[in-house]
């Protein structure tokens, strides 16, 4: 059975594509290149691709990760400017035998040799974003909570899992910042033999606890993805408040080779978009309660519509 | 009791002044600093700061990490020029909440902020292997086997673990590429509550099974530091020649909250030292038996006199 999930409520568009390619036995890694890149191109989403936020520099400096659950290759581009679809270079440099976690300008460079389109990143919207918070900003200047990645994971028809990210990361982040979202085993992991994972959050937290790779591993011990995603999240947050007395944002979401899927958050706002051959995309709200257990309420079309940004 | 373990021969002379700061009291942070700067300072070692080969844009670019296993703050630079000590400024991105792993230009600029020093890390030596290389090579240029990292772990009298990297990478590699070393998890990883892990060898390869992760986590299932660190290179060396036909070079290192330390390796040429309370800081060869179980042989002085550079 394939399953698609993927992070938040932007997702849906890409998801609902995604099924129908699903359907018609495209791979893993496609249905990763329809989802994610439908968030990419939609500047409507301010933290991702085209339209995404600046740095403190107004930069536009993306993310983006692919890992093949078959072969366990890897690709990240991160820190890169002026490309139109971060992912599609993260998912090409996952055929590099080395030199296939790229940043910066050498990243930029690989992306433009392989014939990559070269785009400017900042719309009007996101400078305008920038220019007020400059104003408003006591230096120095602060990253807000907007962080949220696009992360998805796929089992195709073949039995193919594949987990890929993008996200333009903090607004305001410093120039070079590079969050959990190009990292592997923090935000992303992916093992066709057991099950895949990605995190949105904070990214600084998450990659204290690979929390990816961790979900994974706890699959691979018999674990549901639901229970698997549930105790990561509660584990990490509860060692992050031991040791640092506060936790950030972790939100999660897995499938496994069964093509079960689950989400977790230890935050209010986490919502997520699952797809199944017998399953339209649909969108969920994680609801946790006060043991840390999260539920999955479908979300109602007036929630979608006014939740188009989260 | 403190004990201080780090890869390859190259940090004898730092793990020797290491271990005196030791008994002296320091903290594992500051041990870490001792024995990673004495090799980043020393142009002897060809893959790790001062004097590391460069890319295959004749640029030094360097990679380092910090992570604090009481805290799990962490701390990365990657891909990062014209700085003295990379390992100094991953320490200090450690104390940032949030933009606390830099990449390329970005961490160039942080770290001159903060005051750390402006080196041009091309030696005369390092450019004359690199003129060597390209005209020797047919186009495009192949990166060479040389990616020997420094990883240390240390567990201080006060019983805090700390684990940090540093290194220029693999010889040749392309502008921006980045290797396990600043990854966490990867690379990397501590928690003073279980123990630390490092890793050397192939990047692209170590972080396909978030390598120093696993070892970490394997000792919190109460495995011994030896037996963790064999099982993680054993499993991971099997599931990539069974999914890919062929592994790279995976060599890891490891400290329990007791003191106790593990090293294995998949391959012949593997060194570290180790020192402890009572225990004089002492070359160790790894040999690997065909099951994979892997024993330390203290180097002879002949021995350690002739690899200087491995």
């Amino acid at each position: 059975m394939g399953t698609i999930i993927s992070t938040w409520r932007m997702s849906l568009e890409g998801v609902e594509k995604g099924k129908k390619e699903m359907l018609a036995g495209k791979s893993a890694g496609e249905l990763l290149e329809t989802v994610i890149c439908e968030v990419e191109n939609n500047p409507t989403f301010i933290s991702v691709g085209y339209g995404g936020l600046p740095n403190e520099e107004m930069e536009v400096e993306l993310d983006a990760a692919y890992m093949d659950g078959d072969t366990l290759d890897i690709g990240c581009a991160a820190a890169m400017k002026n490309i139109a679809n971060p992912f599609l270079v993260a998912k090409r440099l996952s055929q590099e035998k080395v030199n296939c976690v790229l940043v910066g300008e050498g990243a930029e460079q690989f992306a433009l040799k392989a014939g990559f389109e070269k785009k400017d990143m900042l719309t009007e919207n996101a400078k305008q974003r920038y220019l007020e918070k400059i104003q408003e900003e006591v230096q120095p200047l602060k990253p807000y909570i907007g962080h949220d990645t696009i992360g998805c994971v796929a089992l195709d028809h073949q039995g193919k899992i594949a987990a890929g990210t993008s996200t333009s990361g903090l607004f305001m982040k410093k120039k070079g910042r590079v969050g959990d979202s190009p990292l592997v085993g923090s935000g992303f992991y992916a093992d066709s033999q057991i099950g895949g994972a990605c995190a949105t959050g904070l990214g600084e937290d998450l990659m204290k606890g690979c929390i990816s790779y961790e979900i994974v591993r706890l699959m691979k011990e018999g674990m549901h993805p639901q229970a698997a995603c549930e105790k990561a999240v509660n584990d990490l947050n509860a060692s992050l408040i031991q040791r640092r007395k506060e936790a950030g944002d972790l939100s999660v979401i897995a499938v496994n080779k069964y093509g079960e899927y689950g989400a977790a958050t230890n935050i209010e706002a986490f919502s997520f978009v699952a797809a199944q051959d017998e399953q339209e995309a649909c969108v969920y709200r994680v609801m946790r309660d006060a043991d840390g257990h999260c539920t999955h309420v479908k979300a109602s079309q007036e929630w979608i519509d006014s939740h188009l940004v989260e």
